[in-house]
């Protein structure tokens, strides 16, 4: 059976998990800092940036995801926390105590995520002090406040959830997510943050994490910008009980399936909510010698400020697609290359395709969603990547989003 | 003694060099179609991009350099030849065919470049039944002409030259270039024109130039687009007399001082006029392991989206600038690094400096022209990256500039 999505679901959709979003004064205004709690405690599995310099709450998710077990997750908004030395570690450290005190959760069980500009000092007095309402306030109801408390310049809250029947068990499995911009498919680029009441080992977790993210948030760019607060958490509490999940049971590949489906959707909610996005687009590479290869094309294409701008414009420039292509450093023979949008044929045989339909190119273009399709009829390798386009507010946003 | 720039100087300026620009009718308004021709046979140095889709005038250019003479060279703007199959092939040789006729000049030493949009058919017969004009008003004073009749979206011509004494004769290299899109380091990334009254080897100047462009046009970037067409010419025509110039001469180093100083003058001129650019920002990266390494991190920097729209605001946003030496993937040690806006520190030891003058600060950033000086203090190696800023009126220019 497959996975279903749940109506106004969210991280607290499974059984067992309990949320809230508050008012910490990090922010000039809005909700600004969120708590997920697990009623008992779950096993958890994280991904994290790749970026060289790791933010103090990365350094320390990582150290409690190896030992596989936790509690709860606070998450500021405002304040990256990040380069930000001894004191941004002994910050992210104060936290973790104010909230293992508040919530009586053992402090190696608790989880800390923070995102917004890099290199303030983390406001640690306001988010104690804001830490007692939002653990009393944390409810099954509140995985909405937490989605909202987590956003910087998303414009919307990025929530789902889906259920699917396990070895006669509904299993529920829950998220949310953040953008908007620093956003590059390198590893897990952004905030988010799923739930299940399934049981699943810790390794085993891990394992359905990895995979999933690797078709997921991997998958999509805003601007090639890989952050230092990347930080994918999977947190599963076994409150719909029932055997424990791996890869050896029957049901695993269903489990697998409803959490990429998951995180696909959260991963695209980020891509539509790009900073200043006006379009969705899929670059999809098929025909190349690689999966790998089929990824750097399409990452290419969906990096180029040229490429990005022409899709703004509602232009089908084929050109600067050819160019982005010829420049990612994969083998192709420019002889065989096919580009479409949609359906609609632009390039045949590496040259414009004199047979084109004029009107319905642009009808394609001038769709808010679409999909820029190459293929290279090199080989058996095929990827996508989801991303938006460049417009006047990307740049309207990021300069005016002071330091 | 080292090399002089000369006061509106340009391709012409050398001895025995004659260019015009004209209107072919390719380009909606202006000039659109340039030659230059050497009284004499030259010997010819070529520099080409690395994009896998080479266009048809990039195609042909590879083989006259390979032959080491060349003559004349043909440039128009309005249409990049660039993924027009064999039809784009045929459309090139017939403007060598036309060129040789109306000049006289050998077609084997006919040099073809063309610029502007990718994928649409050369206008071959426009440009043929421009020649005889163009060829007829060819002058040594036409360099300033030539100049006009290759730009695109440039919003300014692009011309210098410099001289210098060598053995006692005074030897004169002039050049020429265009931008202003679709421009990054990863080879020669733009059409640029140089010429010399030197007498210099095939293999020589080869030499020459490769080191002048590995200085120059390959340490500027615009928007991290490589683009199909990306061409560098160098002709010596041995007009100023005197002995032929070599490594093995005492004179060469000044020689090849005076060809880098005016490549990346011309290189410069290039990010200067950088689509919609409001700033000229130098990225400098010292103190890595290695010169390579520091040319990477610079280039993350310089092609980082978010960079690039800081600066735009004037916003000193160092965070940006850590997030991309984060993922620039060079070896690094976070708590070493130090970056400067000019000389005002702003990170010391990987974290914010403390004791920031905040008004230098934004005097820096308020000016069109400033410096991002990054010290990783692990090495010796260093590299610097002419950049600009991301502005608006990027996104106009390439959402409105048309198929």
């Amino acid at each position: 059976m497959s996975a279903e999505f749940i109506t106004d679901g969210g991280v607290t959709s499974p059984d067992g998990f309990r949320a809230s979003g508050v008012n910490a004064g990090i922010k000039a205004e809005g909700l600004d800092l969120a708590v997920l709690i697990s009623d008992e405690p779950a096993t958890v599995a994280g991904v994290f940036t790749t970026n060289a310099f790791q933010a103090a709450p990365v350094q320390y998710c990582r150290k409690v995801v190896a030992d596989g077990k936790a509690r709860a997750v606070v998450v500021n908004s405002g304040c990256a926390n990040a380069c930000t030395g001894d004191e941004g570690i002994r910050a992210n450290a104060a936290v973790v105590e104010g909230m293992a005190e508040v919530s009586g959760v053992a402090a190696s069980e608790v989880l800390v995520c923070s995102t917004g500009t890099i290199g303030k000092p983390l406001p640690v007095s306001k988010i104690v002090a804001g830490l007692p309402e939002a653990v009393a306030s944390a409810a099954a109801s509140g995985g909405g406040a937490a989605a909202r408390a987590i956003m910087t310049t998303d414009t919307v809250p990025k929530s789902a959830a889906v259920c699917v029947s396990l070895g006669g068990k509904r299993v529920t499995i829950g998220g949310m997510a953040k953008g908007a911009g620093m956003i590059n498919p390198r590893l897990a680029t952004m905030l988010a943050f799923m739930t299940t009441d399934a049981t699943v080992a810790t390794s085993d977790l891990k394992l359905a994490l990895d995979q999933a993210v690797a078709r997921s948030f991997n998958r999509i760019t805003i601007d090639g910008d890989t952050s230092t607060n990347d930080t994918v958490l999977l947190l599963a509490n076994g409150a719909a009980g029932g055997e424990s999940l791996s890869p050896a049971s029957a049901d695993w590949p269903a489990f697998c399936e409803a959490l990429e489906s998951l995180a696909c959707h959260l991963a695209q909610l980020i891509v539509k909510d790009g900073e200043g996005a006006t379009r969705f687009v899929t670059v999809s590479v098929n025909g190349a010698q690689s999966g790998a290869d089929a990824h750097r094309a399409a990452q290419c294409i969906a990096n180029s400020p040229l490429c990005k701008t022409a899709w703004f414009g509602g232009d089908p420039n084929w050109g600067r697609i050819i160019c982005a292509l010829g420049y990612s450093g994969i083998p192709l023979d420019p002889d065989r290359v096919e580009i479409a949008f949609d359906d609609v044929c632009v390039v045949r045989q590496g040259g414009r395709n004199p047979d084109v339909d004029a009107t319905a190119l642009q009808a394609v273009l001038d769709q808010k969603v679409f999909e820029v399709r190459v293929d290279l009829h090199l080989g058996e390798g095929c990827d996508a990547v989801y991303t938006c386009d460049f417009s006047y507010d990307y740049v309207k946003i990021n300069a005016d989003y002071m330091t």
